[in-house]
């Protein structure tokens, strides 16, 4: 049976440490939220900060709720190469041994000595929603788009459990190559 | 039976007509070739220009030659938005109402109506290549690529006849969504 699922593109953004907002912001800084984000206690914030790698600098990249126990920032590949950091393809919270870079805010900055990666392209279903489409969670499935670009994502990662809600997770660079714009679906394929 | 090809990922380019090239390079330039393409009598020059459009600029920006009857701007869509053009995707050659940019050399600027697009994507074949593959000028067929980002691009478009080498075309969008570097391999599906 076809089960279809919205599609969520991901713009280069990052999650911070409390010690890294409160080194780029200030003591005792706290987060801003302007708008709730689909998967559930996930916003977008006020705040932005400066990506600064060798070769380039990304001004003014939003910083997305709540704060985790490590900064992590997620780039498009074309983003990376622009600055000059060769950024692995990672599933989120997996950082180890991943490259670093300088974050610049309002209050001062930050090197991190790891922390950039490119997601790992995934679909988040909560429990209810990955047993009506028949999968379970670290499942590999493909997911198909339609359109003058479309294309199979194959290696999707399910993310499935409490605090998700059914979106699949591109980047910039996968969004463009399938030539897909805001209120787009894929199907996914097992 | 499986039919593979080499894979050439274009970065954002243009293609300039004599009199743009004299234009923007001075009154009775030639183009400077530096390298040639595998699309056979196609080069790399070292001539580059910015590409100006209503939000951001593309500075440098390669030329490649020979000179064409039209000027054509290739901008991946990412390239695309970052300078604020709603480029369309869309065949080389084809830039009836496509939209128009600012280009600025060295002697002067050429303010553009239309040429800007966003190549579709496409498989270069000499005629014996497309018999050996089973396919023919104009047909749509899909390439599977292996990797982390493995994926499998539908609406690929077959240009074969004399002055085509076996070779996909992907822009750097492309290749990033599916995590590709340099000499990698497509596999063609019927």
């Amino acid at each position: 049976m076809s089960y279809k699922a919205p599609i969520g593109l991901s713009n280069k953004h990052l999650h911070l440490s409390q010690a890294d907002l409160e080194a780029l912001f200030g003591k005792g800084y706290e987060l801003h939220p302007t708008k709730d984000l689909k998967q559930p206690g996930q916003f977008a914030c006020e705040e932005k900060v400066d990506i600064v790698g060798p070769k380039n600098t990304l001004k003014g990249i939003r910083v997305l709720g709540p704060v985790r126990p490590e900064t992590q920032i997620e780039l498009a590949m074309t983003d990376a190469r622009t600055i000059g950091i060769a950024a692995p393809i990672r599933e989120s919270g997996k950082l180890e041994g991943t490259p670093g870079v300088k974050l610049v805010g309002p209050a001062g900055e930050v090197e991190l000595d790891h922390g950039v990666i490119v997601a790992l392209r995934h679909i988040h279903l909560s429990p209810a929603q990955a047993e009506e489409a028949g999968v379970k969670d670290k499942d590999i499935v493909s997911i198909k788009v339609e359109g003058d670009r479309g294309l199979i994502f194959d290696n999707v990662l399910v993310r499935s459990g409490n605090g998700h809600e059914c979106e699949i997770h591109l980047d910039t660079d996968e969004g463009n190559a399938a030539g897909l714009g805001n209120n787009s679906f894929g199907e996914l394929l097992k």
